[in-house]
């Protein structure tokens, strides 16, 4: 069977790479699940070198993908790491061949519940393995070795494309030179599980959910992928930043409207976030990452001890944290730092002051970027590869 | 017509007292439309005197209503102020006549969107006049004139309840000597507005929500009020709070089960929160009641001078906000308490250190229970009537 011709969300559906892994040699999934074959699409930016180690992998977040570098082909919207990646930039395409892949669960070509199951030859839906962010990073190290690349220069990412660093460096710390963890956590709270529920049940709620078989029956359940979308981005802002973008005025009219029109401005963006998430996410999906999200607890793998994680770590660390992000506040990124500090790693610690929230890492934020660079630049000279020429 | 055939929330549907107000004048609202006639649910406890000068107007929150003071008639939970209102409690029955109504636009026997439209015979639905806080107020006030009481000795509430205690000082300064708002703000801010919008949303997603008309119709948008109900309870909580209470232990389980079950305890508890609040709130209230508290902005509609809102007044206050509720933060009821000082009024603040959150203004919180307790006592000597033994 031609799986492509079922998937529209198959090769000729995006552009950029996508590869086909564990046809031999199946993924091993936490819950006892294993996936063969399976699918990482990806998209790179810069050269491998001919040693192989200017590699840096950039991890996404819960509703990121793989188009970091460039503009996005559903939306045309700039790609989300843009200003981060590309010649002359921190991570520098004239130096570093960038890869950025879709994860595991994700709805932008790599294995998820939107893809087909070969076994079957439907589409996964519910029947889909509820998966790690361990997972995510396994199915990573498979594209990593089809790649050819032993050791990654860098690997970086904000929230729980942070996530994803913490379990690199801590499952692979000799495939991994230097980790930058960002605006992230080594386990979900109880008030980030609550957050994340709440979306879930919203998803659920729909009728056009369908037990998670809604594509096969041609609906959406985009009324309570929206309301999911709501209330999470709501916890991606600072209510300093809500105040200052919104306030309390009103969209296009002088007057309150005594109805339940979208009065305010915070309203009708609150709105627009909903429907456009719709348009390029999926729902199962959705469902499957937050869970990620929420078993995510690095510590508790460890007997309780964070710094167990990363004991006698050859890797670098630069942690990065912003100042009024409550999502993932800077004293769970510190948690991270005093960790890594019990034991002995070599690790750098930043506080950006921002009054942006938790999406401050996906916005022009100078300090961050100088900060970065900066951690970049120092790591590049400890390797030494940029003086060799290679 | 007897509307109470038509109407299950009628006064046989609920213990205690029910009165159908402005027969004869209309209570016009902010929105042009007036209503009449209307009723005022609400429950009493202790005696008022012969000089009708000991009665306490205790005004309640979003989901809260008349049942302060004794056991919920239809949950048979404790009632939502009985720690402070009883014989001997700091709203001592024994001295003061204590009034609790529930609120225009309620569920709970007050005129609301559930109730009969005496004009059409019909439940009013989303045809009920979107009203506001002040609103709100001018029924009690019809209340408190049916009542025969000129001056209230004080008005207390949390949250809405204390929006409602600042519209009662800034429109009829000379019929309150006291005023406690606690936890609470003199507007909404846009994240106020945000998480009250993803509740509207979640509720008008559900396809049972039916235009508003789903009692008529025999159905419930059971699933969007409590999606909506799970997003709220998360900011009556604090992170601190959810952390202790729950963390990241499971429920009922030794490992989680790779799956969409609440594996954990704050996924349980949320859904518990849902579940209920459905068996006992009205959907449409939840909208009107929403939306009233989002346009409501005391400085507005004074030139935006909140202490204009207060000038000369008579009134003596005393503001309590607690130091981890980030829904109606210190910050805000500090501007309220700084409004006060600019309008020259008697004003006594107390930040109750409580790790809480917005909800400790419902809890047995000592020190909170001891501030209000000592501005009680204190207004009641200025008062004098305690001394004369009337």
């Amino acid at each position: 069977m031609n799986l492509n011709t079922v998937d529209p969300y198959g090769p000729e559906a995006f552009p950029g790479h996508r590869v086909r892994l564990g046809a031999e040699d199946p993924l091993p999934l936490d819950c006892g699940v294993s996936l063969s074959p399976f699918s990482v699409a990806y998209q790179t930016y810069g050269r491998l070198n001919a040693d192989r180690d200017n590699a840096v992998l950039v991890c996404h977040a819960l509703t990121g993908d793989q188009f970091a570098g460039e503009s996005h082909p559903l939306t045309g919207k700039t790609g989300w790491w843009e200003f981060l990646i590309g010649p002359g930039r921190p991570l520098d395409t004239n130096r570093y061949f960038v890869i950025c892949p879709n994860i595991l669960g994700g709805c932008m070509g790599t294995t998820g519940p939107r893809e087909v199951n070969p076994a079957t030859g439907r589409r996964w839906g519910l029947d889909f393995p509820v998966i790690t962010i361990a997972d995510m990073v396994r199915a990573q190290v498979r594209l990593i070795d089809h790649l050819g690349i032993d050791r990654l220069f860098m690997v970086l990412g904000g929230s729980m494309g942070g996530m994803q660093v913490l379990e690199w460096a801590a499952g692979y710390p000799e495939r991994v030179f230097a980790a930058v963890p960002i605006a992230t956590a080594a386990h979900h709270s109880a008030q980030n599980i609550a957050f994340h529920e709440v979306g879930r049940q919203a998803i659920l709620a729909d009728p056009d959910w369908r037990g998670g078989d809604y594509e096969s029956l041609g609906v959406v359940p985009h009324r309570g992928l929206a309301v999911a979308r709501m209330a999470a981005h709501i916890t991606y802002l600072s209510e300093i930043a809500l105040t200052r973008k919104f306030g309390r005025r009103l969209q296009d009219r002088q007057n309150v409207t005594f109805g339940f029109d979208a009065d305010f401005q915070v309203e009708s963006y609150l709105r627009h976030q909903g429907s456009t998430f719709v348009d390029r996410f999926d729902a199962n999906s959705y469902l499957f990452i937050t869970r990620a999200m929420d078993y995510f607890d690095l510590a508790g793998r460890h007997g309780g001890v964070l710094a167990d994680a990363f004991r006698d770590t050859p890797v670098r660390f630069c942690v990065i944290s912003f100042s009024s992000d409550w999502l993932y506040p800077t004293v769970e990124n510190r948690r991270i730092v005093h960790a890594l500090n019990a034991a002995a790693a070599n690790v750098s610690f930043a506080e950006i002051d921002s009054d942006k929230g938790h999406d401050a890492f996906l916005l022009d934020e100078p300090q961050f970027h100088r900060v970065l660079a900066g951690f970049i630049e120092g790591s590049a000279e400890r390797l030494d590869f940029l003086d060799t020429g290679r």
